[in-house]
C-alpha cells in the first residue's frame, strides 16, 4: 500500500497490514459493548461524537441499538456516513494514547428487529432490557467501508472490511 | 428552548439547561486528557472519530496537541468542522451508557507553540515530553460551537459555549 505524502510532510507512518494487525482489530470487535459513533449534524454538517450500544453480529459486523430520539439517529437518517472509535474495553491503566484503537468509516442501515437480533443483542447486554422494546429504539447495521488501526505510539495500520470480520 | 420533533415519533427529550447542567459539562471538561475526535474525512466525507490528546486551557477551552502525519489532522487542515466526546475519566465501573459524557461541535484552528502552552501541557501530561518536540506535533484550539450534554439515560441537555466555559 504506498503511503500518503502530506504536504511538506514526512510519509504517514502506515504499517503493512499484517495478521497481528487483523487479529487485533478482530478482538476490538469482539469485546466491543459501546463506541463513539460519528455522524454528519444535518443542521451544520458537522461531525458529531456520541456515545452508543454497538456489539458485533455473527459474521463481525457492528450493529447498533439506538433511540429514535437521540441526535445520531436523526443525522443517520439524513446521510449514512458514519464512523465509529472502538477502543479496548480491556484497557483502563495508564496513557490512553498508548492503548490500542480502531477508527472504522461505516455506512448506517436501520435494520427490522428479528426475536433472533433481540435475543443476541439480550444475551451479551441484558441491562438493555430496560428499553430495547421502547418504540423508538431500533437496530442498525453499521457495515464496514474501511479502517485504521492504532496499535500504540507509531504502530498503524490501514484496513479493509475483510481484515476486520470474522474470517 | 423548543423541542425538536422528529417525524411521527416523541419530543426529544432534552431537558432546560441549569446550573448542575453547567458544573457537571465544566468538570467533565476539567478533567479531561483524552477524547474523540470527529473530523470529516477528506476522501469520502465521512466522520473519521480518532482518539486525541486534549486539555482545557486556563479559559476552559479545550487544546489539542496533534500529531501532523495523522490522518485527523489532514482533515482538521482541509475542514475545520470538528466534534468531541468528551466522557467520564473517573468512572470505569459499570454501564458506560448510564456514564456522563459531552458532546460538542467545535471549530478547529491551528495555533502557535508558545513555552506558555508547552509548559502548560507537561504540567498536566509529562509523558507527552516524550513527543511534544517532534517536528510534526501542532497545538490546536478547538473553539466549542454547540454542546450536547448526556447525564445518563433521559438526561438530556443543549449547552451553548458559555455553559460549559469557565466561568
Amino acid at each position: 500500500m504506498p503511503a500518503v505524502r502530506l504536504r511538506g510532510m514526512k510519509q504517514e507512518p502506515i504499517r503493512p497490514t499484517d495478521d497481528e494487525a487483523r487479529t487485533l482489530a478482530r478482538r476490538l470487535l469482539a469485546h466491543m459493548r459501546h463506541a463513539s459513533l460519528g455522524s454528519l449534524d444535518p443542521e451544520t454538517g458537522a461531525p458529531l461524537v456520541t456515545r452508543i450500544a454497538v456489539q458485533i453480529d455473527g459474521q463481525g459486523a457492528p450493529v447498533a441499538l439506538l433511540s429514535g430520539l437521540a441526535a445520531h439517529s436523526r443525522a443517520l437518517i439524513a446521510d449514512p456516513r458514519a464512523g465509529l472509535l472502538v477502543t479496548d474495553e480491556a484497557a483502563s491503566k495508564g496513557d490512553a494514547m498508548t492503548h490500542a484503537r480502531l477508527s472504522i468509516l461505516v455506512r448506517a442501515e436501520q435494520i427490522a428487529t428479528t426475536p433472533e437480533i433481540r435475543e443476541a443483542w439480550l444475551a451479551r447486554d441484558p441491562k438493555a432490557k430496560v428499553y430495547i422494546d421502547l418504540p423508538d429504539f431500533r437496530f442498525w447495521r453499521l457495515v464496514p467501508q474501511s479502517g485504521l488501526l492504532n496499535g500504540g505510539f507509531g504502530r498503524a495500520f490501514k484496513l479493509a472490511p475483510a481484515d476486520m470480520l470474522q474470517g
